[in-house]
């Protein structure tokens, strides 16, 4: 057995998982205290969307922290939230430029979030690792337990909007999340163009559909490449898979975001791209996606 | 509590996973009789290497199916096998050209991989599930179950290599792989060239060196384009920070793979781009990638 819990949790306050939880029982293993809790901080957070996928790397976190950036610029300042629910590979502090930050204990033991540009408000398993290297080897139940604890010992505080990045798949953390916020707005479902990747999001579609959770749509990202250097189109991960799925499975198309270096760049530098290149095909797909997001939503 | 056990498993014989084991404790919950059937299995097979990262998406899948078809093309013909150790979301059988295909029973309830091209044979969730929709709702424990039977039921035979996929992260399916793998050769890491993926793939490194299972070495997958209408050559995603990780850690980098989109399409037709683009700057990154891993192994 692996026991990292004393490396991760010694540099700060927060309540280390005490029990040892069965499988699925973690949801309802919490005190009752700790549920009035939950859904107290959940209550003052008006709208809370999931971003999923099925495979990994296709730009979840990305798509998350450009959604947070996208609504706190456009008139949320100060009440937007994300919380990075990928124990195992937390990457929204590097991408929003707040890697090395602490969570911050008050007086009566509560913690806050990290707030980053646009007064976003960020949680993170990042922000409790003494460093990049250290691993996360946990099962399933502690990471429960971990984002119990998130949602609800963390004073969140007013927020009009919380994003929450989910790691891939449809294990521990999707479905925790899912059965700790029942009132969530819904999901937004990212791929790849590849076959591959949309043999699996149907996966992700299923998976949200079978837990009554409302599909906000599907966003195909990394579709299509323009050459810098010659304007050539190029797809590279192939184009199109993304609206296909959504048709297959009768579930709202978001749109697709081109690929562009600029992002990656923009990632490791800690910039949201849509802060920053605002005149790119890419930002302009992005703004249609938020739009239809909003219509959603219902909110402006 | 999502029980999809039945919809998962009614297609096969294979037995589900039957109590319910609490956190850790699931490789010490097999039986006597259970762990002694997983050491005579996996006695039989010469050399168990896993592949792992950080992040998801960086090609993990995509690199075991080219090492299994390149050491299998190259003189070990029907002595390759492939664990897909994604629960949930299985991709190995679409890229090896066997989808649709399910584990086949003997008469006296063994079951036996799936046998696809060069005598490859391949154990996935994927071969137990009615359709692509079908999600794995699953924590971890029953997870580390089907991993358990996958290594100690299925008829694996005399086998010179087996190369393990498993799902991006350090959660329950890589830690129950080493755990229940105590003579495994090594872990292949494969990383992007992003600071991103950098970051989270030290938390792999860490993984294995915590674990002591040795790490043959960094790959560092999607290192760079050339653009095929003009030349020009395109660090999309940078390239570089593979080995830059390697250096740092003080493991192997085993080299770089650039993007090629004949592997995407590759990849979706089933066919591993070692046995096809002989000539492609791809083929030959891998080719020397592969040399160093026999130079690891000590075999030819």
């Amino acid at each position: 057995m692996i026991n990292t819990e004393k490396a991760e949790l010694k540099d700060c306050e927060f309540k280390k998982p005490s029990s040892t939880p069965t499988e699925h029982a973690a949801p309802n293993s919490a005190t009752t205290e700790q549920k009035q809790r939950l859904k107290m901080k959940m209550s003052k957070i008006k709208h809370k969307i999931a971003i999923i996928s099925g495979k990994g790397g296709v730009g979840k976190s990305t798509v998350t922290v450009n959604l947070a950036a996208a609504f706190a610029l456009e008139g949320h300042t100060d009440k937007v939230g994300v919380l990075d629910a990928d124990i195992h590979g937390p990457c929204v502090p590097k991408m929003l430029g707040l890697k090395g930050h602490k969570l911050i204990g008050g007086p009566d033991g509560t913690l806050f979030p990290v707030t980053g540009k646009q007064g976003i408000k960020v949680v993170s398993m990042d922000f409790l690792l003494p460093n990049d290297e250290a691993p996360v080897i946990w099962r399933g139940p502690l990471k429960m337990r971990i984002i119990q604890q998130f949602l609800a010992d963390i004073t969140w505080g007013d927020l009009d909007f919380l994003f929450i990045d989910l790691p891939p798949g449809t294990g521990d953390e999707p479905l925790s999340v899912m059965q700790l916020i029942p009132d969530i707005d819904g999901v937004v479902i990212v791929t790849m163009p590849s076959e591959v990747s949309q043999a699996v999001v149907k996966k992700a579609i299923t998976f949200a559909k079978q837990l009554g959770v409302p599909v906000i749509g599907i966003i195909e990202n990394m579709s299509g490449f323009v050459c810098p250097e010659c304007g050539a189109k190029l797809d590279i991960f192939k184009t199109g898979g993304g609206k296909r799925v959504a048709e297959d499975l009768s579930v709202p198309y978001l749109g697709k975001i081109p690929i562009d270096p600029a992002i990656c760049v923009d990632s490791d530098s800690g910039t949201p791209f849509v802060a920053e290149n605002r005149t790119s095909p890419t930002v302009k797909a992005f703004a249609e996606i938020v739009t239809k997001i909003k219509q959603f939503l219902k909110v402006t």
